[in-house]
């Protein structure tokens, strides 16, 4: 909401000459002189995210990323500058590029550019062709080569891939963010074409807890109350698919004291969802009756139009999951029912009858597109990103060969430390002789990678 | 929001000749031409108060109030005017104003007007001389006289006795709603100058556990979550308070991972508190390591300068109980602290050493500032009020003095009765023999009256 | 199962000379030389009940029942005897009975003996006419007249009205303990027949919180797994009656991951279970499908052969309510069921089909039977007792006429804040000007009597 | 508690003639008449566990375990036997010795040894020496050779090893249950001694998920009411370990209203109990003020005397973690302590100054000794040995090396799809459309390996 593309001021960044307070002008952002603006944003995001604070500090003497010239594409907001800047003061060099058109906070981006650290490409509302300009813009640099990625959608590395293939050769390693970049990357591996190592950090425990269970558990309850005003206490609720999202919703709707069925697919989930005190059944079971349908499958077609045919007036209807496939929303797409924006991120779907459902983000991800994401969930994220950058490129040869790797047990278990101080929270060390006992390490890792 | 005050119609509505399509003009409010949107609103409010629909309907038959001419005095929302119409429906007569300055709905406004079942005086914005102007022209009429008040906050009761005194001849009671209302009423009746019966609805039961206990468990983390997006698992959290409001918000965060304590005085709930699972603590045992701070006394300078000088950078500080003065806000209004609003609602005190305490809706409640008030919980509001009137209106001589009465235990059943189909929810009845067992009337009351 | 009759010794002790180390005979026990054990367990039982040592230490000064003198029938155990040396420590001369011909601990009753601080005439297994021998030499004393009652079903009482009403006249009050002698006091009040005040001490919130709430919350569960060994998890649960002892059930229940259904007469209860997350049902719809029923209702014939004919195989039934009379029990004894006694406290009940029920208790209440009552609960019963008996006796002339009396508010506090150092809990205290705000003295009481 | 050694009947098991009523003698065992009580146990056992019964029922037609010899060393309860039978039933030939020398039901062996489809060498009470007799008979049999091995322990393929090894030359598989079992069989595989392919069910996820969180959930309540009878309510705990057993325990505690503490050594569970809404704090910070200790490390000397010194009065301690090692015992058998057993499984330990210690279970696994295991967990426990026993049994030649495996996913999910109609639960199907935009085959596995 803070970079509001003005009307007075329609030059494109591509076309405009552009320079910081130093005289440097290796960059491409809207607008300079929001960097002060941007800096307070950044200074507040600081405050928390100590984990990467943190990776400062230890690293003042030695420079893990010393030589490191990373190239990144992700989203450009506060808490990626602070890991930009935490990467610059490993000693890194950084050139960045957005993963998404809309993504970009221009004052941040103007801020990184004033502070040089970061040579940033990237703008609120740029086309297609600009995002691709701005990430060729990172990699074809006269006399400079990045010898790290930093992904997050896998487009980036396909842009290298595709136009300059040869670059691979001096480029230690990969660290990518997303689901569908870690699948490409798995499909490369597959094909025998991927040509250097690299970690998928989306599965690593502690992302995939924090992302899923904790943070759903709470955006769920925000996402509805914030387009819908619904009071929970006593509302039925069918809540499609018991994984960690699943989890995390069911978890908080029943505190909140509504009543929850589950459905599921995989008899294992489907036993934990019976322990936990859900019912489990099939959607056509209580269609009819719940005052609320949220899906967290990953799948596609869950909820389809003969279930949206059989809700009750006022049915809320929302998804959860990976995709925005859950919902079969183009069903509704029919002249005999007649769509009624109420707010943002709120449409009636009304029937003939006179029966409305209340759908909200049009299907496609309640928490992302009507809640935020906790900064604190943000600096697991970026923590991890920032281990697996350092590991990949200080690996001595041999240890990571030409595949997808998670993220090292210890160093999983590392980013969980880092963040324990904001608790207050006071971890137990284990004795020598407990340690023997056990046939630990004292440092860890105190779990096999395995273990969830 | 919908309520805008357009800055090209600056005439006073006062100085505006008003006729609805009927060529009735017995009315004041902000534009007629808003009825259309405003009748929408009405309808679905409708959809979500049932009870009163079914009050409505039952009454077709018998008018209860028939010949009931109701002076009133609340906010003018959708969730009123379904009250007023449906009080209409049982026959009555009404003229409204509007109890807040600031709370009218203006197209729900437009729209009564229009139906010309109440007659409307009121408009959002409107001046502390308007206030009273619409108060007077609600009850300075030629040729009809109110014979019942529906007040909330006791500014109507306050005029009449002030400027009409003899109108209570033949008025049958008041029904108040709020607690300063019902606390002005019991003073009258301690100095013997409450001359009609007047009933507290706000301390009805059912009213009570809607309004604190199951709307506060809700509303405490909307209100934070809107405002400053906090993560709420781990956090640590001191509630001041452990009545209905405090067992709310205890309750809920709890719930969400927070780790909560409890100061209270008085020793009953202090026990509670603790057989609930919540250390009971002195707030300055705890103030320096919490992460947000949330009162629900009733009481004053319950939080004060000395506190806030020793909570830690970036603690949330916020009021869920009945009165603003729980949090010396005034006490942070010193030369050396600066304040910065950051966003609505939310102003980040600073001290001269850079610690910032997040301080919501400047100390006033943060329920009704920063989340909103589920229309289920209006609805009961409403229906309690109704049911009153009718109570009042048809109670035989002598059956209510010149005192401040809770509504009838059965009436309070009635109204619980009427909000359980929403819920789909099936009561069992008692057999002849098991009331005979019991005691009981087979239609209730089933509790006694000090029963909560 | 301390208190075993030991069958080498059948002479009837009030057939025994008996006489304790300092030569004291006045009292009737089943064998003096059980002391030192019966010492041990009321000193273990001392140290769970700080609030009457508290009460011992505080009144060291003054003694506030100098000259009472106190005629008791309870249970005999370890817990009531620290009453009862409370009381003495207090400056009252004791003399007690046994109100249950079982629930004497013999070892309890020498030590007292042995003491020689509270005359004791009870003993285990003592039978009907021994019973009320015993509370006859409680009373029936040459040169001594009781002052005080503390009763516990209102026998002794009974027993003075009948035999001895002229000792009234000497009697400055009546303590009741349970809901029977509670509500035979209230008959004596309504008929006229009330010669003395009474305190009902069963009614007080502290109390009633203690006994049904959080006790019913612990004891059903252990209640259920001693007689059962069930898992609670994914359970199907019907929970009769959504009072206090219903609220406890189904909280626990909801947390042990069991899927709860509620049945409810009162509308008010009802709409607290739908807020709280429970399918409020009837019976019948769920009779089927359910593994466990729970009776909570104080009512009679709430499950009745018709539903028990329905239930599927397995299914458990129990009683957790006020009177043995909410499961028709009668109704299984026909020819065509046969009951198998499978542990104790279990009993199958098996249709021709071989379909078995699992009956617990006999469908007496299940708390009782199958669980203990936590000490703690038991102090907080003890220490009301106490403080009624302070209040009456030294109640001013006046303050009480011959009626029934709740506790007074401010004792219902006191006894809660003598038992908050369990907990390590630490109590807020007003300021002088935070009282004045809200009309409270300092030291309470801080809520009106009807308060809950 | 069934099976009393009678004290009439002293002659060795050994030393007895023992003939069913088939005339059939190859067994050896308590008390052959006891066979009708047993069988009542087992028939009863059979109706709680449902899978077994349903594998028999899918395996009418073809026999998964024809030709199968399998030679078992478990504990012989109610539940084995109703495995044995399955296995029967199966098509397998069953030879059986006990894994404890107390945990053998005399009156179910009976039944077995009457049934005669499992030959059965085993008695309560049997001597160290007994042990190793009843297993050599169980496999040193003329004309017979087991090709199949279930273990709990590794004791029975300890001995093949060490007396037979070369039947390993007919056994197609291993199959065992229980950790220290299962580390055995990893220490052989690793030093290239295992000859034949073992499968560990320890580690299948749904055995885990129940043996662990699930069953202490509630076990450690049970555990602590029937030793101690403590209120839950307000009392301060500390949990020693965050994994599934320690998860499960703070649960259930919480919901009980107990405030709790946790220890960990690895900071990716901190972070789960910080999440959770546990405080996460060093041992020492709160071993003086609380009211209960629970140790579920698997780690050694969690708990030692320098923190008992420290705890208060009355405090309870006691062990839910995998070994008898996490509370040094030995540390409290020292002079200057008085050990004083107050009931079964419960010591009270005295320091000079007076302190009591409650320790449960002798520092021994607090929910096998006080508690029960349901039957249910049991349930999943032996459909799982039953899974694997026939997937090794008729794996293709090379699927399975000399090696141990973990149960195929898909198995661990059908296990769990046989308890679902326990729950009456009903598990979701995809379409050919939905298995085909997942990747996955429409009967699973649906996720993958590592998934837990």
């Amino acid at each position: 909401f803070i970079s509001q593309v003005h009307s007075d001021d329609e030059t494109s960044p591509r076309d405009k000459q552009q320079k910081n307070s130093k005289g440097n002008g290796d960059f491409c952002i809207k607008n300079i002189k929001q960097a002060d603006f941007g800096r307070r944003e950044i200074e507040i995001a600081e405050q928390e995210m100590p984990a990467l604070m943190a990776l400062r500090k230890r690293a003042q003497g030695e420079k893990p990323l010393a030589g490191a010239k990373i190239v990144g594409c992700t989203h450009i907001t506060a808490q990626t500058a602070v890991l930009m800047e935490t990467l610059s003061a490993l000693g890194a060099q950084c050139r960045w590029a957005a993963c998404n058109i809309y993504s970009t906070q221009n004052e941040v981006a103007a801020a990184l550019a004033e502070g040089g650290e970061a040579h940033v490409f990237a703008w609120k509302g740029e086309s297609e062709d600009d995002f691709w300009w701005c990430i060729d813009r990172c990699v074809n640099v006269e006399g400079w080569q990045p010898n790290m990625i930093l992904d997050d959608g896998g487009d980036l590395t396909h842009w290298i891939y595709k136009k300059y293939p040869s670059m691979f050769k001096k480029i230690k390693g990969i660290v990518e963010e997303s689901v569908t970049g870690v699948h490409r990357l798995y499909q490369l591996s597959k094909a025998g074409k991927l040509c250097v190592p690299a970690m998928n950090v989306n599965d690593s425990v502690t992302k995939q807890k924090f992302d899923n269970l904790y943070c759903c558990r709470e955006s769920i309850l925000d996402g509805l109350k914030r387009t819908t005003d619904v009071m929970f206490g006593g509302k039925q609720v069918v809540v499609c698919g018991y994984g960690e999202v699943g989890k995390g919703c069911c978890a908080a709707l029943k505190a909140m004291g509504s009543i929850v069925y589950v459905t599921e697919i995989d008899p294992i989930c489907a036993l934990q969802a019976c322990m936990d005190g859900f019912r489990l059944v099939k959607l056509t079971e209580v269609i009819r009756q719940v005052d609320i349908v949220i899906t967290c499958t990953g799948n596609k077609n869950v909820v389809v139009r003969e279930n949206l045919d059989r809700m009750k007036n006022g049915c809320i209807v929302c998804n959860m999951g990976h995709s925005n496939t859950e919902i079969d929303v183009a069903s509704l797409r029919t002249p005999e029912l007649t769509w009624e924006r109420v707010r943002s991120q709120v449409d009636h779907v009304i029937w003939p009858d006179g029966k409305r459902i209340v759908l909200l983000a049009e299907g496609r991800l309640l928490n992302l597109s009507c809640s935020t994401v906790p900064t604190f969930v943000l600096s697991i994220t970026a923590t991890t990103q920032a281990l697996a950058l350092i590991e990949l490129y200080n690996a001595p040869e041999g240890r990571y060969k030409q595949d997808v790797y998670l993220l090292p047990k210890k160093m999983d278990e590392y980013v969980a430390s880092l963040h324990l101080p904001t608790f207050d929270a006071h971890l137990t060390e284990l004795s020598d002789e407990q340690a023997k006992y056990l046939g630990l390490n004292k440092n860890g890792p105190f779990k096999p990678n395995y273990y969830r």
